[in-house]
């Protein structure tokens, strides 16, 4: 469904351009940390929401300011304590409105079918850890950045489905190291170098290097070959078998579009690709071939 | 449910010693290289049992003396040859009482919700690679230790669930190296480094390690949050939907018990936490939330 | 189910020879780079096909002259361009005759119970590193090798079950950074080295090195152990408790056949075993204990 092009200014907690192709969504919060209070994870869910649909954004970046205290500290803990990781309407819809605003905005990166980068320039904590990394498809990080799940250590448990994502990125050994101990980490150490797809020696570096990939990526991939991607690791089905159907399926259906003829095409003439399939227009009933579980509805035990 | 403190002693194979809120577990059969007979398997299942459903441990550590020739060696082979794998009762009962004391014995550590460590401070083989080590939390190993899983140069297969257990563990790549070779690596070998938390050089310096490991986690971390934790990690749904309504769920429970609320009063007071809450108390009807399948049925094909 | 033995004379594409109980499958499309034309998948799937029912195969090797320009180049694309990928009366059949050349040898492949070699010794791209790498249960390579999945670079998706295989080889940190960027690796990159089970220094020792590597374990693994070790590999069922219903039962069959209880003499004897079970005599009712999708029905949405 292709919609009007939507308008990023407006944003209180993020300061959102679109460059070119690449939106860069900086976190305005750097005098408390950039921790999350009420409004940074609604705004984060409507700037992924609004890149998925937007078939002018290619990349989306999330970052902070290399001069910052932190990339991101996670909550904004005060004198109503865990209670800010709810809006006051689930607070008073009792524990069956347990949907927690990381797992919303975790779900909303997840989701998003364009690439997406965090650029962690800075220390890390809670669901800077989570939210903030986990969902997205690549992490850039300074090699001296202190980084802590510290949920253990503060009588709760890790949330923003990281105990989901995280055992999937870099496997359950390394995930317990993680999870269970609330430690902090450098990305030098190998229990949790396997994150993130490069490690920067400064903060000033992290930025940079995402935009400078970003754009790389943004120039000479198909955004729908991105997507179709996307959904495939991310819904592979239970088998190869299974898979085999769905990847097919796709491959099929790519072939015959304007990108996959260009594919080829300039791989013949030994040039450089020059895509225009969006995914407002190129995806047919065959996509999605997966069934999502409602997250929103309320009954049942949980 | 609370119950009586239990008792420790009494066990034949094992040296059994509740160390503050550090239970450890020394194997004794150090002349038989740790191998497993008769008693093993079942004095460490007794032991997770325990350890899950005593408030006051928090940490389960196995190890083995430092001078003994193996960590654990693998089972006991004799003239009864495999069938030492199963009781004597199960022999009778046929092939449908196939459950191996491995098994039983990994899931007696996976399921124990304590933290639970394999510091490996000698050689190890067969159960010793599989029951001994994959179904815990953390290893800690020796940097010399010649480490194999020599199922298919015995005409076996893995057992005691290492089949699930490692792919997950580091991975399919690795998994078949170690696997479907039987070879013998050093932890230092790429292809099993990432089993392990922590790689010491010496024998002497692997239980220590895990000790003081276990004490500062014992220390710092809430009972309830590893517990939880390690159910989320262990069951965290099929897809990442899924995981937010679990994870939100324990989130919620967990942020209006007294651990949730220290830890956010200990974080603003920014002093080490005092965590008071224990499993038999906090665990509400919400958990578990996953079902287990029945592994004592013997019905069926299998 | 025993057969005759087959011949591997005949194939056009391929080079098959049976060295000992190793079959050695050696690309002959060089001047082509060894890219995939109409033939290529076709006689891949025989080859594999045979090896698994062959009881004197115990390991397939892949691999190309160390002089030709590539291992694998990927698809031959020309100005058939994508339906190279289905074979013409795919192509008339339509978009329900989905299923990929590349796929179906995956599939052959990971299918395969022999143990499977792939010696990278050039270097590769597009199925080149799909089906020709990651259905594989080792892969050794050439440290220099150019290796690059360049899908999304193509206006495609990536195929061959490798958005099911890749994750579960290397995790989905890594998976992403090989799948989404399109870009060129070599192995020592920390990005893709987890995929390989030897990167040797120049092209020349790569096949050697796999084909000493398929001898050892030829002469000292039982064919019966490493079918049913592969087979819990892949279907481990969904949790330890389900996998220790699948392993046990194994564990009890093998233990009682020729192979195991060699396994366990030349244990006692100090000395190497002679295994002689063979998969046509030795699998019973219990084998196969999964179920798998049936590819080839061409109903439904997919």
């Amino acid at each position: 469904m292709a919609m009007s092009a939507p308008d990023y200014s407006g944003f209180k907690t993020l300061i959102v351009t679109l460059d070119g192709s690449v939106l860069v969504v900086l976190q305005n919060r750097s005098k408390q940390r950039n921790s999350w209070a009420d409004g940074v994870p609604q705004e984060l869910q409507k700037v992924f929401d609004l890149a998925d649909r937007d078939d002018r954004v290619r990349v989306v970046i999330v970052t902070a300011e290399h001069t910052a205290p932190a990339y991101c500290a996670g909550a904004d803990l005060g004198p109503r304590g865990w209670s800010t990781i709810w809006t006051p309407e689930e607070e008073k819809e009792g524990r069956h409105a347990h949907r927690d605003a990381g797992g919303k905005t975790s779900l909303a990166i997840y989701r998003c079918r364009k690439i997406t980068i965090a650029a962690v320039n800075g220390h890390a904590a809670g669901v800077g850890m989570t939210a903030m990394q986990l969902p997205f498809d690549f992490r850039f990080v300074w090699a001296k950045a202190k980084l802590t799940f510290p949920f253990v250590r503060r009588g709760i448990v890790p949330e923003a489905t990281s105990s989901y994502l995280l055992p999937r990125l870099l496997g359950h050994s390394r995930a317990n190291s993680l999870l269970l101990t609330g430690a902090t980490f450098t990305p030098e150490s190998p229990l949790i170098q396997s994150l993130y797809h490069q490690i920067l020696p400064t903060r000033e570096e992290v930025f940079p290097a995402a935009l400078a990939f970003a754009r790389e990526l943004a120039a000479t991939t198909s955004q729908v070959s991105v997507a179709v991607t996307k959904s495939l690791i991310q819904n592979p089905g239970s088998s190869a078998e299974e898979n085999h159907i769905y990847d097919s399926r796709a491959m099929r259906e790519l072939a015959s579009t304007a990108d996959g003829e260009e594919g080829i095409r300039s791989f013949l003439e030994k040039r450089e690709p020059k895509f225009t399939g969006t995914l407002s227009k190129e995806l047919g009933e065959w996509y999605p071939w997966w069934r999502e579980i409602n997250t929103k509805h309320r009954n049942g035990k949980l």
